[in-house]
């Protein structure tokens, strides 16, 4: 497989993960729909194994492998939803996984990941860091590196769901997806417009997080980043092939403010009844912030994940 | 209609509510599972229009009435959800709704009920108070009234999701509800043995308004009764013809505290990524506190709502 993955690379990930995902449903609401002006479908990634979508593509990377390297496991350094969703993936095939964490983590994520089977592997906080210790975990396991987003089985993996999503909402119009390093927002729209090229592909993206937002204006993949957000999920630096795909497909990213994703965020748990994560509700957010873009439209909107400390709400 | 309905009774009121109730999914969590080593069957009324069961009921009387009828509309006296579920059933026909509030109602819910399209009647914050209200707009305007529970119309269609989960879960061994007036235990409980006599039903019900339990238990209902619980969907007092019912169909009342109660809320909306309110929560503390009758079976659990204020969590 090449850097992106095409839309039969796409039909085979459906395949193969089927027996482990969960086909997440697609929720509406009146009241949503008439502060929009337009028809949402929300895919709820949230109710997906593992509590993200992270767990579609982790789980297609970990299939993906021969039986003899396999059998060596894999290893990926992130603290956040894709650990956890590549140590679970590693659970359904029974082999080892290794997740490199930084230092000062949070710990109920570290416990899950735990919990999962894999084993953990702290580094300092850098992203240097991050990534000598992943190489160490190789050379000495022999496991495969499952990166986050820049990887063509993980985006492969994260666009089955809009192979779902075309199924449960007809003459989808427009899809929008948060942006972080663009692994989901890669995916979804080659799977979109593999099956649909009149599908208006839209990302929603931080203020303090919009990297691919800078990229695709200037040409080039912004590399100077200080992200300050509170959406989580979305501090990544946009990936390399990711902006391609993103730039192939015409993706429009519209940059919503932590005030604006948080409102949304509210919303979302008030008239969906969905936990979702601050980052997830920035769909919404930019649908809202720019409804010029939507309005009268048939919109998806991926609610990306649903794991959030409850403890800690940021209203 | 007698004081109680009957499994025909329940079948009418679900084809007569389908043009504008959901179907709501059910949900399941294999961490939940392992905690309660039980196989349990999340059934999402937190998603049903409204955000509550309450509209199943409340839909169903709405158009169990003839036209003259209709064209006077309905009224009751609630501030919670079954207020706004009656505003909005009577919405889907057009008709007056009249709805009688004691002062100091949480002002979010009553904004939701007029946005329903409902006419607010203000009283003191008494049930002989409320009663008098209710009989008042009754006389003024010739409306029927809708009982939040004691209402073989109201029961009717909250035995609806019954019909519904036994589509969506095949061989379900036991079914618990919460309980406070007893509308959607009793309906359940019709429901449930109408189809399978051999499901065992159960009530979950707070220790501070356990005057369902107490009622079963000394053969006579309890009216001396000051109900004193976070549980706020659950203070209301056992109906007659709702208590026959439980007894009726052999329901075991678990009773569980209200630590209980949030600390199975914090895990429903980790796990199952749901806002659920606390009173739907005492499904799950009753499964994890009396795991004798439930180890091993194939169990439903009723999640009967989702209206919370997200700005003060109980936890």
């Amino acid at each position: 497989m090449s850097t992106l993955p095409d839309l039969e690379h796409i039909r085979d990930a459906a395949a193969r993960i089927a027996p482990y995902a969960a086909v997440t449903p697609v929720l509406r609401s009146a009241r949503l729909d008439a502060l929009a002006g337009a028809e949402l479908h929300f895919k709820c990634e949230n109710l997906q194994r593992g509590g993200a979508f992270k767990f579609r593509g982790a789980c297609n990377a970990v299939w993906s492998l021969d039986d003899a390297q396999a059998a060596r496991g894999v290893v990926t350094h992130s603290s956040g939803n894709h650990g956890n969703a590549l140590a679970m993936a590693a659970a359904t095939r029974g082999i080892p996984a290794h997740v490199v964490v930084p230092e000062g983590a949070v710990r109920a994520k570290l416990e899950a990941i735990e919990r999962a089977g894999a084993v953990l592997h702290r580094c300092a906080p850098t992203q240097a860091a991050r990534e000598a210790a992943a190489a160490e975990v190789q050379r000495q396991t022999g496991a495969e590196l499952v990166h986050p987003y820049a990887d063509a089985r993980v985006m492969a993996g994260q666009g089955t769901l809009v192979l779902e999503l075309v199924r449960q909402v007809e003459g989808l119009q427009a899809l929008i997806t948060p942006v972080g390093g663009g692994g989901l927002g890669a995916g979804c729209a080659i799977a979109a417009h593999g099956l649909d090229p009149d599908i208006a592909m839209y990302g929603a993206e931080p203020a303090g997080a919009d990297d691919a937002a800078r990229s695709l204006a200037r040409g080039t993949r912004v590399a100077d980043f200080h992200p300050d957000t509170v959406c989580d999920g979305l501090r990544a630096l946009i990936g390399e092939p990711n902006l391609d795909a993103l730039r192939a497909h015409r993706t429009h990213i519209v940059t919503v403010t932590d005030e604006e994703a948080i409102a949304a965020m509210k919303l979302l748990w008030q008239e969906l009844k969905q936990v979702v994560e601050v980052s997830s509700a920035t769909v919404l957010a930019a649908v809202l912030k720019q409804p010029e873009h939507f309005s009268g439209r048939r919109v998806g909107l991926v609610l990306s994940g649903g794991n959030v400390d409850l403890d800690t709400l940021p209203w």
